[in-house]
């Protein structure tokens, strides 16, 4: 009994490591269409989401009925909560996707992102597929080091955010107000991208630790968890 | 024991709807802390916000203890995930409303909605209140008829918000990039606030129902919840 527990739970795990893999194909496939205004690869990735959906309501089925069949002890209970935290993050980024594809399919056939921005939205497009990786990652191995890494990569994704807004307000900006929206639009679709995927990783520590944290930062400023680093 | 039972799980309801009172106040603080440039008003949204996240908090630990004690019942359950669910939905609005107050802060001593937006702000942020204490009701009283009430209201929310992009795409358009960027942003934030609203319905409808549902529409389209309406 406690075997299939276990097994069930080690399901949930997979499900939501295949979670991340989609929906980090789905921001590659997004950020394309979005720089190439690819208006086919733009509607795999609406069409796609559903998929993402369906896992998270697998996630949730598969929980629920965990629960209802076995008393979970503790640490389960706490793998149960987060493996429906995890799932709504990744779902949100999925939507995220979305929302960059339908952009892209809005502005066809030109491109939402003119030339001088195209260096920035790659690069918060690589943060971004590098940290869901990560969240995969650590949402199978559950090592808390590597979990605190996606904090660093989450840096990197505010400053380009910023960058994006100095150069829609910079005097050189010729692109006009609807250009302005799309790509402010654009930068906050990979910025939440990147804070839900950071979400999956607190919520890993969260899991591991039984330690809550608003956000990784806040984990590393604690003591103890870093291998006994000032708090 | 199952009494117990029951009156913690009101406890937690009690707490939605603490959740939602905080989080309407909190809109109306930040609309008017956007409309009238009033830095104060903006700073009690914006260290409020810690209240909302500290229910939230309440709510989680309350159904993991919940879990952990008694073994739950399939309705138990489902008042546990959605109780999960609906307390995520509500953190969000509750950043919703702090990120509207940053803006405003950001943009004192100026206010950042010009003059002819100001109707449009306004309303949103009506119907944006009306959505979230319908939801407060609605976590109450269970009633699905009252639940699916909150897509319509959602509707002229999403109207509202083509109506922003209307005008600062029209040839009128007289406050720049700037301007238009902060428009934009607000928007979101009004439109993602009344759609985390709309999803705490979802959630009751599910909890009452047992039936999932991407929105309301598609609770609607089906037949028999409408007391035998077509699907």
């Amino acid at each position: 009994m406690r075997e299939t527990f276990k097994e069930e739970l080690d399901t949930v795990g997979n499900e939501l490591v295949e979670m991340t893999r989609i929906t980090r194909s789905a921001m590659s496939r997004a950020t394309d269409a979005l720089l190439d205004a690819d208006l086919q690869l733009a509607e795999t990735v609406i069409s796609g989401d559903k998929t993402v959906d369906q896992l998270a309501r697998d996630v949730e089925t598969r929980v629920v009925e965990l629960m209802a069949r076995q008393q979970p002890v503790a640490s389960d209970l706490r793998a149960i909560v987060t493996a429906l935290r995890m799932s709504g993050d990744l779902e949100r980024m999925g939507d995220n996707t979305t929302h960059l594809a339908k952009i892209a399919r809005l502005r066809h056939p030109d491109s939402a992102i003119p030339e001088e921005l195209r260096p920035t939205i790659l690069e918060m497009c690589q943060i971004a597929e590098r940290l869901v990786a990560k969240a995969g990652t650590v949402i199978a191995s559950r090592d808390v080091e590597t979990a605190l890494e996606l904090d660093h990569d989450d840096d990197r994704m505010d400053q380009l955010h910023r960058e994006l807004f100095r150069v829609l307000l910079s005097p050189e900006w010729a692109h006009g107000v609807q250009s302005a929206i799309d790509v402010t639009l654009c930068g906050r679709h990979y910025e939440r991208y990147a804070d839900h995927a950071v979400q999956v990783a607190v919520q890993v520590i969260y899991l591991v630790t039984g330690e809550h944290a608003e956000d990784l930062s806040e984990v590393r400023a604690r003591s103890g968890l870093m291998g006994g680093e000032a708090g």
